[in-house]
């Protein structure tokens, strides 16, 4: 029995927010100081190091579950499924459904419940549950199905990823420019053609790590510091992914017993372009090999970082070659990989 | 190979609140209209149905998070465990950290991760997540533990059900009498010993059910609107309970092929005093048998409906022998029963 990806879809959200969008934007740092240049200059350095030109956000009445709803539908169609049959709905993202404007989450009932009301699906063994584990929740969702197949608990699996990052920002904080909204949705199912999962890797680092991304007050003092955003360290967190993604990455091939030729592709996290590249590049250092061109289909230049979305999204618009010049072919091994809030580092071996 | 329970902890929160602390609340249909009857006729009534004399809530400085790390050491010193051999911590809630006073839910970074980094605990191999399963996400995260010890992905997992449900409450609702806050804590071990789980049973029912339990706003009109609470269809969810959850917990029983009469206790989730009752009564009567004298050990009175928590916080205070005529034994079967927001059912049964 093999554990294969029979179907994807994602949702782009519609409205496209540019750099110059957020060219009135005060931005302040952490100790509500003014910054000495102003906001083109900033435009123009996040660009070089993100590599987000622009990105998505959701239309106000939307919410997580209902864009994550669209993106289960459409991977429900691609894998030609009953969705009656489905043991399990996973559904992973950090906020819960934000309304905008508001700043309460909600997740009564699950999201993983709202998805499986919205889809209409009757059968009560479709067991729906919503699991947060920071950006790397999809990829540990899987591992989880794949768990659930493995113990003989479950064959079909729809495993979600979604968010609305966009209601969780502070406007004064430039990082509030890198984060985005998007839903991406694979099903997973036991199998017996070949291929599939062949190894996974997970830790979660918070011994001093726990902090690196947390909830914390607006940059601009005057605001209700009993109001919380999305708020990172970047250099650590950078520092922090260099010395422990590629090593994970390298342990998960391992565990396959794969040669790092064979590696035919890289789905990571889109946190960062700076980011990414230099985690690729430390891993293919540890085999003393120079990273091989176009290894790495980027979606973050048009998307941003929309966390837990950003990998399925990007494994959805490969399979169905909206990624120029990349594509995914059967029997190809590719290495999907993400770090993220807890701080938790994953990666999956996978055979197309 | 067996899968046990090898230890476990709770913790009761200090704050005793009586029906009586209630008699000065304006207590509001859904529509905004008063109750035609005095706040002590009401009490009455509340405690007839439910059986909650008091309950317990949180110190105002305690968030979920902080109240579980007291009952996760407790349950690691019970298993005489050495934390940094965890697999997994898999944290049940449904809320996150709400401050008193706040609104907002911190869940950044997960609540497993805050759990991991409050006890010290350094392995990054110990994989921390959060899953929301209503209020049965503690029997469902032993169920989650059973399929990665199954699957050979884990040997001990920490599983941790805690909510602080009083910061979640519309003080105008008769239901915020019946909600608290608790913590609740187990060790989940592959073992050469005798007993463990027997078999489980889980269920989702969205199709109509799906927001029985719902995030909604005050019954006081005059209220924000966007500010929301935890609300119920509480005739819908009875009957919802007394049609399901028998069915599923003789499901449960029928697939660990274990007669009714070797079961020595049915743990379950303390919702209110009444509806567990009628369950179990229906639950014999499945079998067209009477319902033991005993059968049922409960912590409602003094402890309310703490979600997540009451059921491995039930477990604890029968193993330490804090539940009064009641007991359990080494070889005994027991039946952990579940029902909540989902609406999710699940049960374990299980071999002392």
């Amino acid at each position: 029995m093999n554990i294969k990806i029979t179907g994807s879809g994602s949702y782009i959200p519609s409205i496209k927010v540019t750099n110059s969008d957020f060219s009135e934007h005060v931005f302040l740092n952490e100790d509500g100081s003014a910054f000495n240049y102003p906001n083109d200059v900033i435009a123009q350095k996040f660009v070089e190091i993100t590599g987000i030109v622009e990105r998505r956000y959701a239309q106000d009445n939307q919410t997580t579950s209902q864009i994550a709803t669209i993106a289960a539908q459409k991977a429900i169609e691609d894998a030609k499924l009953d969705p009656e049959t489905l043991d399990y709905i996973i559904f992973a993202h950090n906020f819960g459904d934000v309304k905008k404007g508001a700043i309460q989450s909600d997740m009564l009932p699950s999201l993983a419940s709202k998805v499986k009301y919205n889809l209409r699906i009757k059968n009560p063994k479709c067991v729906a549950y919503d699991m947060l584990f920071g950006c790397p929740g999809w990829v540990e969702s899987v591992i989880q199905a794949q768990a659930f197949i493995k113990a003989g608990m479950a064959k079909k699996c729809l495993v979600i990823g979604a968010e609305t990052l966009s209601r969780v920002v502070d406007p004064h904080d430039r990082d509030s420019m890198i984060y985005s909204d998007g839903a991406g949705a694979t099903i997973i199912e036991a199998t017996n053609t070949e291929g599939g999962i062949l190894s996974h890797a997970s830790a979660s680092y918070t011994y001093d790590e726990a902090n690196f991304l947390f909830f914390g007050k607006s940059y601009n003092l005057d605001h209700n510091p009993d109001v919380r955003y999305i708020k990172m360290l970047g250099r650590k967190i950078y520092e922090f992914a260099l010395s422990n993604v590629p090593k994970a990455m390298k342990e998960c091939l391992e565990a396959a017993n794969i040669d790092l030729s064979q590696v035919k592709k890289i789905l990571i996290h889109q946190a960062n372009e700076k980011m990414d590249e230099a985690i690729v590049n430390r891993f293919y250092k540890l085999y003393k090999t120079a990273t091989p061109e176009g290894i790495m289909p980027m979606s973050i230049h048009k998307l941003g970082n929309s966390s837990v979305a950003t990998v399925p999204t990007l494994y959805d618009l490969l399979m169905k070659g909206e990624i120029e010049d990349q594509s995914l072919n059967k029997g190809d091994i590719i290495l999907f990989a993400s770090v993220g809030a807890g701080m938790n580092i994953n990666a999956i071996a996978y055979q197309m």
